[in-house]
């Protein structure tokens, strides 16, 4: 038997407990032995909870109760996430996470003393949700060398480009309800200014690279300035739009990542990632293209991956589970020295100097919409494109990358 | 360092030792030592080639040398790589394999006999080709129960299903030119009538259930009878037609299986799966609905899976790597018993005699086409289904499943 104990009874670290009873034979058959939820860490008190008995409202029982092996860390928010990570780590427990803001800022370290204390430090469920992606890195793609990863990462804004896309609605109108639906936060800033995907693809790069990438730097734009017009012309063009979190491997140590909202065709595997869905392409130099799609969010789908996560833990108790992730830093490339593909929506009145600024590219019109034009530009580099929209100035009414 | 062997320098024989060498470094720093292949077996020389000095032309050798310690089967074919590949597990070899009539005829047995001699029976390139498909089923979704599998899993068929698609041909023609670029076989049957198809499913199937899932029992039917007509009914109703291996666990002893063409929605993830590409619906009771996509064939990605098993085996070696897949067979639901809609197309003048066998369905009728015309039944049991078809005789010109 081994004894786990489950940090945090919010939403995730619930349904880690429920997973674990309603699937207790398959769990335990997989396992190789009994799982048994001995402590359950939370400030509040659930009485008539069928598990308030396990409650308890400091960490000292749980660290110093040797008979803990496993770990899950479902609390949220690095202080006091991080700390008891180490901790526990540090004394030999396992430590499972949905976690994505402890992964991305301590990933490497808390990886270091696992691997120092024979023990495991798993987080399937910070990247993706139940998407198995974490362990398809480590031990599927084993062969390969990963070249990129491009993902739609975050359930709220895909819920929000969906709904526009689909119902032809303005960005504030569609936000609005998904807050009253409970798909958005009260404070959406997360989601839509896009860090939460921020730390998820720095999660992975950092896999990709075997080294660190730090999230602070990566480029990260939200979709806020995206309009139902916008929508209308990338669907003319057989395009959508998604909040993209990019990565490439430029070298051994130089990365490219950045999140932004990007122009991808209809016909795109991701096009077809909708509503609170998330969708991870990776490519490989071997492979090719694969991709990994599911539910990136949610009770249950997330706390299926932790409790994978504690599956794997039991079978390997002792042991270290091996994931090169060091502490070297990866070098973030500049975005603006890359090239791509940009869609830009402008005045009307501006028809002849945006064909001036940007030669050969293709201009959009709808019918009925007389008030502005949509452009699609060729293949620059994104300083130019900066400097070219500059010089337009307010005539350019919106800008998004073009990726394919 | 661990030795290795190669049984079979065909195209993905020969493709292990590529992926081998290309990415030497990232398979020996994932392996946690070095990789060497020592034999590759073939009937055949390859004078010039950089391994010509390795091939030999007897298994002997190789089942003699202690120091091989895992041996990639990718001969094709039962007999005789299902005796070498027996010889080399009771010799406590590990084995990988992309050979998918060994892994669904004999898999139970196989992996029984890897488990007595602490080595491990691997087979992630049997399905899917480079998608990881087998390893998240067994070593990610673990803490699932998993309800279903929907696949499409042969490359060749869905090639020809999406050009007809795309290009309104007819299956005789686009077979024709499958076959001229090598997608299709000579002698197409195994893939056309859903005999591969049908072996991934069976291994999908053993994996869901955990018991043995007799690939001889699944229903199984191929695309041969889709005609050009029937894409023109299924695009007017938001619709396509893809070659499915579904599977469905009924309890725990019973599974519905089946291969057959079915029309899925446009909006359904796997409509966006064209042309070579495999993909894999899995449907667990936690996670609900997650998909893996890629290449289902060809040298570089089945190789990579060849390749990923060996390094998950030079990780564990001396241990076996736990499958859950017991020799007592699952039993089969009939297929005739279950319950689905059905689409038809049928000579116009049956209009009314097919509005009286199957009420409250939905007629469709194509602009500048009056010699026929589809109907969508309500979901029937599958034998009234075929009932009332035979009592309509041959006013029905075509039958396709209905599935999402």
């Amino acid at each position: 038997m081994v004894n786990i104990a489950v940090l945090g009874y919010g939403v995730v670290g619930s349904g880690v407990v429920e997973v674990i009873e309603t699937n207790k034979s398959i769990v335990n058959k997989k396992s190789g032995q009994e799982l048994e939820v001995k402590y359950i860490l939370d400030l509040r008190d659930f009485p008539g909870d069928p598990h308030e008995n396990k409650v308890v409202h400091s960490f000292d029982p749980i660290i110093e109760d040797d008979s803990v092996r496993i770990i899950c860390e479902t609390m949220g928010g690095v202080d006091p996430a991080y700390q008891y990570t180490k901790a526990a780590l540090e004394k030999g427990k396992s430590v499972c996470t949905s976690n994505k803001a402890v992964v991305a800022k301590h990933g490497a370290e808390l990886l270091a003393i696992a691997k120092k204390n024979n023990c495991s430090y798993l987080f399937e469920a910070s990247v993706g949700g139940g998407i198995p992606i974490i362990r398809p890195f480590n031990e599927c793609l084993t062969a390969e060398k990963i070249e990129g990863v491009v993902g739609i990462l975050n359930g709220t804004t895909n819920y929000i480009l969906s709904k526009m896309d689909k119902e032809g609605a303005d960005f504030a109108t569609v936000l609005k309800e998904a807050q009253e639906k409970g798909y958005a936060e009260r404070n959406p800033e997360a989601d839509v200014e896009g860090y939460d995907a921020c730390r998820k693809i720095a999660i992975l790069s950092s896999l990709m690279m075997g080294k660190n990438v730090d999230y602070e730097k990566i480029y990260t734009e939200g979709i806020t300035k995206i309009t139902a017009a916008d929508f209308d012309y990338a669907k003319k063009s057989g395009k959508t739009i998604k909040l993209l979190a990019m990565s490439k491997a430029v070298s051994e140590d130089e990365v490219l990542a950045m999140v932004a909202p990007a122009m991808i065709s209809r016909e795109h595997p991701l096009a077809m990632v909708n509503d609170v869905f998330n969708g991870v392409f990776v490519t490989g130099n071997m492979l090719g293209d694969s991709m990994y799609y599911g539910r990136g969010a949610g009770k249950l789908p997330t706390a299926s991956a932790v409790v994978g996560d504690v599956i794997e833990c039991a079978k390997f108790l002792g042991e270290n589970i091996v994931c090169f992730w060091d502490k070297d830093e990866a070098q973030l490339v500049s975005v603006a020295d890359t090239q791509r593909a940009f869609y830009v929506r402008a005045k009307a009145e501006a028809l002849e100097a945006v064909k001036a600024a940007f030669s050969d590219g293709e201009i959009v019109t709808l019918v009925g919409r007389s008030e502005d034009f949509g452009y699609f530009t060729k293949v620059l580099q994104e300083k130019d494109f900066a400097a070219k929209c500059e010089a337009l100035g307010d005539v350019i009414l919106s800008k998004v990358r073009v990726e394919a």
